[in-house]
């Protein structure tokens, strides 16, 4: 498969339609990030990156934390994680607590926040500094040295989490949080703030896509079974409230975050990021997964 | 892949679970089945059938003919059919009046009974006789002559139906109902009621694995995209409100009904169906689902 | 109390705002009704009747008749009535079944449509003809000959019925509806499309006012207890979703109806109707709700 | 009324029920409390004072603070409060969030958990030291010298507020809480935690029966108008999601908290207070209400 020239079609493509949807502004952080931007890189498991537009600029990964976060929950914590947090599509809005109060405080699956707020809480039983844990881990599935969250966004965000703030007690209300919130709050926001490019995304993601095992090194981070789980879990709780219409259109597992980036990969082939800041209303990027649903028409592939 | 050992295997790892779970007894036609019946049967695309058990005894396919009658609905309907039915996970049980009532009378997707009652009711405009072109649509499929509903299981069903005829009459007062209601759920019981067997059925959801044309004929069902976007939506809704886990433990597309039966199919390979009566809490076959949790695990043969 | 010059003020005060508010439009034969109709009636306890405009123009009941209906019913089913309809305000719109689900199948009250649907299945088991016997207990309550329903109104509601079809079928599918549907649906319509006057639906509640005698026959209805207990329930539920505001402004026991009638009463004192036809975003009548709260804040009559 | 006399009435009726319900124990120094005390009081408008049992034995008030916490604020911020809290019964338990997230974080009504946390932030912007002013408005509404919060009710209830913290949370993530979440939190605490007997409570609501004055000295706390408005709310919202039942048993506007005492009134006639530790499943006192439905049935007195 020519990646390079797939690239560029989808480059072309989506060109006319960047700056198309809203860019997350709940945060002026977020919100001052151009609307232009595009990047996509696709990294194969022979070890080859092909990129196009702005690959190799940051941006804050927000969401895509929430898959990383729950591999390092895990491999420290297995399956009884299961017992804190369920694998089922929501249903409701990611920030949702109606869901929370009708199964007691459960949260439906790790990719919405009240989920993503459980991994925190065990990462910060088991970890003395989650977020250092948590860079350490990313530069290691990446190959990248130095991997940091922004201050900035970190602490605007911890200003703006009322209503995590609301779940986070509310789950600690049923005992599904073990740790105080606000160091459960602090450690979640500065997850979310952490800032990386496509090319580093795609590589992090790439050991998915290799049955568990980070490409090159063949160190395994999560065992076939556990990794193919975890594929399965971001297809069909991923996306939002929108997994069903991503899955349907894209077919990929795939994360998505509100700073506008993707995770995707293509199992056996490769690991894959794009990052378009707009958002679709499912707050998706809206370019974004325009150029993965591109990419699976152009290339043929796809899991189906 | 040597099918014929793998399902022996399976067959010797499920036959001490069968009888565990429940079978579904809100009709007595239904409650009546023998508990440990057990088949299974792999249709390969090319042409070969592998099977296991009571792979043809016949069984009611209930809600796996929603499967069918969405490919027939999407073959006259192309894809104005969505305007009518979303594409999400419900994040509530399969009968559910609530989420109707939230968004208005569409229905979250094709495959819970809403989905399916609108997807009916498309049939019943467009086919004088809807339950006898969806019989013709799967003797075509699968390739055998007389395919028929049990008239006993569509009577009781009907007399049955007070929860659906409440969902039809809810969506026509939302206007997204077309034909009168006891037409429409005359058909739909009618479409519950079919009976098949497992040999049946696998040959019959293999052309979703064959990328849309029927294996043998290589006629086109459904052209390659909506056929693979089809397997999306089988894996993100087939099997009920349980889809993500079944996806986390199984992954492979699947649709299930409360008959015991499960088709599931793995791309570019095989038509898979299985049957065994009991039903867990989920209301997907028991063993049916442990059946397929051990093919993957077996033949490390899953989507992702 | 000179009640005559009250309803003089009460005019002067209302006229301005006839008009505003929307006439029901669900069917055509409500929607046509003049939207600056304004009529009211007090009928004392002593046997006086002061009334003021359009008292004596007939018009819809609508759901004012849910509250003769469960007179009715707790004649002859007593408290038993209540082991199959709650009596607590519902927190949702009057025509939701999204409480039925949660609380399978029993509805919250007698007042909104669910509750009423199974009153009137009570009734529809008691009574060869229940609109019949309705009727005739109007025109014992009112001391008037001839009440009737509409036939007109009656077949429109019972087109436009697919709401309420969708309830009682739910309810059946709870065991909660002891009558065919259909059956149970239409002594529903022709209750809601009985027609009286402000004077005769004054005269009628009157006997609520006199602790559960009829004024001047004094024939019990309801004993002491269960008339007092009647006005308590319409106090909390009698006005739809809006009942808590209505009691904060009114404050005074009153059952609302989409034709724009409000009955009402003063424990003690005298019976009320007022009737203009555009209702308020509650379903209540925009100036009824008026008239019945000008009348609290003019003689100093309420029940608090 | 002989009230001397109804009252033994009423204890002797009782006596047998006393330990019947569940004293409430999520935190400990409510639970220790002895489930067989029995105290009421009637304050009549000519200034006698009716007690029987434990009436002058202190208990922690709970939720009937909310009441005089809402006289103050209406006191101070007028009909403005409408806007940001509700005037409809809840539906729902009172502390849930369903209704807070449909409603985009406007409580239904102040006597709900999340409605008064809306007043006790408008306490914290009007007053310095909020529980301080509401300890000396009781002192002047009671004509007692020194009431004063518990400290160790209002600490122990302040380390098991992580459920009241989400709701303040969320409803300031939708703007509708001014003041630190942390800061109103300790002021409803305390409010929650003041200790009074049944003799200080019952002559404390006493200005709500004589119209918004206090008898004997006749100070307007509020006007007729609001006086009657807010005898209206208890009766649809005082008695948590029960307030339906409670009405139509008991017919007196009423406020219960759990930590079983109950404050009524008969309008023109005294102000009531009950007290009994064990609560039935709705929150509400099980032998208080009792006593009161007695109370109502033995003087033929309610407001119906």
């Amino acid at each position: 498969m020519d990646y390079g020239r797939v690239l560029e079609q989808i480059h072309a493509t989506v060109l006319p339609t960047l700056g198309q949807g809203k860019v997350a502004d709940y945060i002026p952080e977020l919100a001052n990030v151009s609307p232009t931007h595009f990047g996509m890189a696709i990294a194969t498991l022979d070890g080859q990156v092909h990129t196009i537009g702005d690959a190799r600029m940051g941006f804050s990964i927000q969401s895509i934390s929430k898959l990383f976060a729950l591999v390092m929950a895990l491999k420290v914590e297995g399956d009884d994680l299961w017992k804190r947090v369920g694998r089922e599509p929501s249903g409701t809005p990611f920030n949702s607590l109606v869901q929370l109060e009708h199964e007691a405080g459960k949260p439906r699956n790790p990719f919405i926040n009240a989920g993503a707020l459980v991994v925190t809480d065990i990462l910060c039983t088991r970890f003395a500094v989650p977020e250092n844990a948590l860079s350490d881990f990313l530069e290691k599935l990446s190959g990248t040295p130095a991997i940091h969250y922004n201050h900035r966004v970190e602490r605007s965000e911890r200003r703006h989490s009322d209503r995590n703030s609301a779940m986070a007690h509310f789950m600690k209300s049923f005992g599904n949080l073990r740790n105080p919130v606000d160091q459960v709050l602090d450690a979640y926001c500065r997850h979310c703030a952490i800032e990386m490019n496509c090319v580093q995304l795609a590589k992090a993601v790439s050991f998915l896509a290799n049955h568990g095992r980070i490409p090159g090194s063949d160190e395994e981070v999560l065992d076939v079974s556990r990794s193919k789980r975890l594929s399965a879990l971001m297809l069909t709780c991923g996306t939002y409230d929108a997994a069903g219409d991503f899955a349907f259109r894209v077919g990929l597992p795939a994360k998505s975050g509100v700073g506008g980036g993707i995770v995707a990969l293509i199992p056996g082939e490769c690991g894959i990021c794009v990052w378009s800041p707009p958002l679709a209303e499912s707050g998706n990027s809206f370019s974004g997964s325009l150029a993965l649903e591109l990419l699976t028409t152009l290339t043929g592939r796809s899991i189906f």
